[in-house]
């Protein structure tokens, strides 16, 4: 896997020509004479350089990570060592989750560079809820890859011993963890340089979460749990920018965040990702109505994530634990299945409690932090997408602070169903 | 620090006695000649040798990692690795509790040895409590040990990154864990060849513990709270055979279980060994009333153990929290001082109710387990000693299974004084 120390380069197009060239296996992939391959860089991630490389046989997808944050530049220094820690979470997601990840093709730890398969005609997820399409795989594969990644690197599932280790293997990747940290559980709630938000719309609601010292309780209660519960190995972004979909096919890509952290932070972010979609839709409608069927989707599909990801997470759990967390020997007989059962739905219900504080944490850092996402940005009326983003907002805030009041996914879509509507007091 | 690998021998008296000649530093210490050496093993712990060597000029402690369980031999193997592990927390253990640890002297990686200062004429705090000796130094410095290690080592005080890399260098101390993982964590409440108690006495609280489904859910969730959050480098061990004492010193040693774990194992720990001191106590007395005063001094110590320990803790925090966790720029002005406070006072109820559940833990591994303690087993009479334990583990229950209902330590201490004079139904 390694090929030496400290060579690393930026591959631009005839490096990288050069590079693939000396790859039989990719050659044969891509076919042809490599002087004829159509290298394109496609790159709309905050972090990475991303070619597509098409020959007469085939295509590839080659990622490499840079010495400092795209987003930002060199000034935001970003160790290429996250390159292994995404490899090293997409191998053993494509163990655990066969189908659902890109087939890894190459890797290079030097370069920092690692090449896939070109997942054709997939488009990221986030642009077709813009469009207002519907991905009737999108539950039943997504639910599949996070119950099996998450309770299969769990202590459900592994010794402390092998847990411990794994835990050990990514503690390395802090680096990414920190601009979680920073970016998600800080920062939008105090002045800092990078937050932006719709000015001057949100003006004072953005002054309001900054005062807000309940607000700024939950998240640095959200913030300690991110930073010390390794419970299993998380992707750590799975926004609907990290999901790559078709009709028929759903992979997830850029595991560059994975660490041991707590379950809810994946789950949760697909659900905020998802309820950000809804509630920018009114946005995007040129007329009343014309996104009825797919909001309704949107809220159908916030359920079914977590009730599906609950089932198969408890399916597992049932058909046979086999780590050191709950063992089986401690609940024999009757009574002690039954007492099991009712445990596995009591652990079920912290992780949805903790679920939806990082649903709303996910989604107030959409808008008010660095990093916000086409959903809304796309909705072309300024003061209309602060009306989007205030109805999130508020819904975010709840489930924040009163998370005991959204005891079941049912309450959360029934708290964003009554937003969908109201209007919100903009700053003028 | 290495010096070579795959050299480990054992060290027996000839051996050791060339060893330390070998070192100046030791030498010197020592005085006189090698051969005038007195060297005494006296290791009466589970794991290890340990010998005293005293010279004209002065003594030390070698404690040395035997390649097996020594409680049990050959057949139950142990990794050497645990020496440098012990050797890893002392060292930080020193440097944030100056004066509460031995001084270290000198460590052999490849040996598994570890040469500290010798401590005399400190003796066992058991067996101080078993002959009823009070401690007044005891509360002052194990609190101090206790909240400087765990809060300076807590992401109150470190950055993520800092803690990330401290986990993974204890990582591999996974063998210690899984030994409480299985003694303490599980085995007591099942049918397991290595545990016992005192039979016929207790034989049906015995048997009524494995069939206590609710107790095995809480245990079990202990379990997983101790293999899955590393809130900081805890003891491991911190029970009154791992304290030394003199009237005005205590030192606490044999860390060797140390690893990011939960804190409230480490404070639960404590509480728990002074509990079953109280506890033993009545079986102790030659006479009604004989060891009243210690007693009295017994609980109140356990009082003053969580008072000075969350005291000292909070009073850390206070100063100057530098950690990742609760940034202060989060919580300014008056409202966000007050609400601070408030959070951390709510952070330190939640530690104790793990400690009291934690502390409910070691009781029960002392009572039905493969590791008693000295307080029960020098109580001379087998039934006398069963209705101590019984009512430790009477409390101990409560404790773990109804943690709520002791939400102060008070609770805790007035629940043990109502158990004093209990009478336990006995197995006869």
């Amino acid at each position: 896997m390694a090929q030496g120390q400290g060579d690393y380069r930026i591959l631009h197009e005839a490096a990288l020509r050069d590079y693939l060239a000396g790859l039989p296996e990719l050659k044969a992939i891509l076919g042809g004479e490599p002087a004829s391959w159509a290298i394109t860089e496609v790159g709309d991630g905050n972090l990475n350089l991303v070619f597509i490389v098409n020959g007469d046989g085939g295509g590839i997808a080659v990622k490499q990570a840079l010495p400092y944050v795209r987003l930002v530049g060199e000034s935001w220094p970003l160790p290429l060592s996250r390159a292994h820690y995404e490899y090293l979470a997409l191998s053993r997601q494509a163990q655990l989750a066969p189908g659902l990840v890109p087939a890894l093709l190459h890797h290079n730890e030097t370069l920092a560079l690692t090449v896939m398969e070109l997942l054709e005609p997939h488009i990221i997820m986030r642009k077709g809820l813009v469009a207002a399409t519907r991905y009737l795989r999108f539950v039943d594969d997504i639910t599949t890859f996070m119950a099996r990644t998450l309770f299969f690197t769990s202590d459900l599932a592994r010794s402390a011993a092998e847990k411990k280790e794994a835990i050990a293997a990514f503690a390395g990747n802090h680096a990414l963890c920190k601009i979680t940290e920073d970016l998600i559980f800080t920062d939008p709630y105090r002045i800092a340089e990078q937050n932006r938000w719709t000015a001057p719309y949100l003006d004072g609601l953005a002054a309001s979460l900054r005062d807000d010292m309940d607000l700024h309780v939950a998240i640095s209660r959200l913030k300690l749990k991110f930073m010390a519960s390794p419970e299993a190995l998380i992707h750590g972004d799975l926004h609907t920018g990290s999901i790559m979909v078709t009709e028929n096919e759903t992979r997830v890509i850029d595991p560059e965040f994975a660490f041991y952290g707590p379950m809810g932070f994946d789950v949760g972010a697909v659900l905020a990702n998802l309820l950000m979609a809804y509630f920018a839709s009114a946005g995007h409608a040129r007329a009343p109505g014309e996104r009825a069927a797919f909001e309704a989707w949107v809220l159908e599909t916030v359920e079914q994530v977590w009730t599906e990801f609950a089932r198969k997470f408890l399916d597992l759990w049932r058909a046979g634990a086999a780590g050191d967390a709950y063992p089986v020997s401690l609940f024999g007989g009757e009574n002690g299945a039954r007492r099991l059962e009712a445990e596995r739905q009591s652990y079920m219900q912290r992780l949805f409690a903790d679920t939806v504080g990082f649903a709303a944490a996910k989604t107030i850092r959409r808008i008010f932090g660095l990093a916000h996402n086409i959903d809304f940005e796309l909705i072309e009326h300024p003061k209309q997408r602060a009306v989007s983003e205030a109805r999130a907002v508020r819904l975010a805030r709840a489930m924040m602070v009163e998370t005991a009041a959204f005891p079941a996914i049912a309450d959360v879509t029934g708290a964003a169903r009554k937003l969908r509507d109201w209007q919100p007091e903009l700053t003028s």
